[in-house]
């Protein structure tokens, strides 16, 4: 094991892009982005999912050339991006600016990624709007895992959605959650650690419930959190996030296909919100009212807590890597 | 049993109103939204609420006589209300117009409702933006009923939120769901008529589960829906109804208050999107393409199927009023 900085990680995985098929300016935004997920503790979707960009770029579903276009024919509030088959996170970052300062001018600006590939954390989408001070929520369709409520077949994605609040003295309030019970890479970690997973999570490759990861992976399906009202918005997030975006939707790509060998071309929304031009007075001294309460209730942890307490020993200690992983990134270069 | 039309009902409704408190434009609109809950299969939403208007109107908490007014320096795609300590429904159908217009010029717009009163299914507010073709977005705060997931008091509200989506060629899409893992109304409703409710729905006045309607009712409380991340969106529909409308939490009505005799004062925010502002090619038939989707893997039923099936029987039977209601309703005259 290894103790390592955030720089020292992201120069060695932005390597293993460029030397897998990734431009060098995108290579450095979805390292960037990989690495703060693992920063935040957030295994699943750290480098854990290097080895899936990997194999994404080699069968060639993903194009790691892609540059994202801005469509200049969008109307007065919104910013739309190609994405061109490429990952979401260079068309988003493209997006940006024009996104907070339509939002600023407006009161409210909406984003639509269109043809993207999105293996990351949603969270670490919407974080720089809220640094920006800005509200936002976010919206990505993915890949058929999930049987929606009353049906027989994974035809949803386990869709997560995003939500941040920006805060005066504080880090941003941030919470993001796939529309599963589970998120698919939460239990791709648990079935390749061996642990058994929560009832009601998923069924197997006969429609069972099961509790056993790998029986879930191995041609089951997972189910949505909540009943029927995680199912609604799980087809709310397919609906604002590839018929909005142009998209296709997670069922679009058959659940037998591997993954990276045929393309997803998902979408992607977001809803940025200026509460300082919606007439919201006192807007920081509110959320720090309802979150106050919420802890005087008893609530012990706030959502993005614990990835914060994470972020802030990774960055003091170090991150840790496993001999097993740097061979793996080294296997890559 | 009677069986009445809907322009009966409303003209009966319309003058419990009048009779109790409100102006006679105030009346006309909240007796068509809730004579529409009724004709919509929402017994409670519907004309079992009409006591609790007239509670709320007796009690002066609520303003019956309350002009609704537009925020005249809202920013370019912001419509702003101030409730003025009135029902819900007269300020959004203020904003309704301007709304649409903003949506279609810029993309994208946003409704904020302060200081309002929401006693109304949510699927009302949402639905007439979908005729109008746009998809909406509508979140509500309530009264403190809920406790949040890790918490011990019931800090937040049920607070619905709503999603609707236009079609070409049916009625819109429409999902209007509580947080909570069932709506207050439906629990009163229960409590009033003896059923019981599932266990995970609520705990008694001691913090227990329980399956009792009327514990849950006598100082008990309600739970999220979907645990954890049920409770991150009821969290998210105070932040969004309550914080950016600058209106009270529902917190900050004390739950121990009986109904009607204090002021609420929360916030409704709706967030309007019109598909063929933001490139998105082929909409309606994209939502077809999905929604048929769904029914092949099994479901029987989309969101909002049955109360569209509602509303077509009550239009051409009649809508059902039992005798106990007519005299409740011939009581209030």
């Amino acid at each position: 094991m290894a103790l390592m900085t955030f720089d020292e990680l992201v120069h060695i995985v932005r390597s293993v892009f460029v030397r897998n098929g990734m431009s060098d300016g995108n290579a450095m935004i979805i390292a960037t982005n990989c690495v703060s997920a693992e920063r935040d503790g957030a295994a699943s979707h750290g480098l854990f999912r290097v080895s899936q960009y990997v194999s994404s770029l080699k069968s060639g579903a993903v194009d790691g050339h892609a540059k994202p276009a801005l469509d200049p024919d969008s109307a007065a509030s919104v910013v739309s991006v190609d994405a061109r088959n490429g990952f979401a996170q260079p068309a988003l970052e493209l997006s940006r600016q024009p996104a907070i300062e339509k939002a600023r001018a407006a009161g409210v600006s909406i984003v639509t990624i269109r043809d993207s590939h999105h293996l990351s954390a949603l969270w670490l989408d919407v974080e720089p709007f809220a640094r920006a001070k800005l509200v936002a929520l976010a919206f990505v369709n993915s890949i058929p895992r999930v049987v929606p409520w009353g049906g027989q077949e994974p035809v949803l994605g386990t869709n997560p959605m995003a939500f941040a609040v920006p805060r005066e003295h504080e880090p941003p309030l941030i919470f993001d959650q796939a529309s599963s019970a589970m998120a698919f890479g939460e239990i791709a970690l648990a079935a390749k650690t061996g642990h058994s997973v929560s009832s009601g999570v998923g069924v197997d490759r006969h429609g069972q419930p099961t509790t056993i990861a790998q029986a879930i992976i191995d041609g089951g399906a997972l189910l949505p959190f909540g009943g029927h009202k995680g199912s609604a918005i799980t087809l709310m997030v397919e609906l604002l996030a590839a018929a909005l975006t142009g998209s296709n939707f997670s069922f679009e790509v058959g659940s037998s296909v591997a993954p990276g060998t045929r393309t997803v071309r998902t979408g992607e929304l977001v809803i940025l919100i200026d509460p300082r031009r919606i007439g919201a007075s006192n807007f920081y001294q509110r959320v720090d009212v309802i979150l106050d309460k919420l802890m005087a209730s008893g609530v012990k942890r706030l959502p993005g807590n614990r990835r914060h307490q994470n972020r802030m020993r990774s960055l003091s200690e170090g991150i840790a890597v496993s001999d097993a992983m740097l061979a793996t990134l080294n296997g890559y270069l």
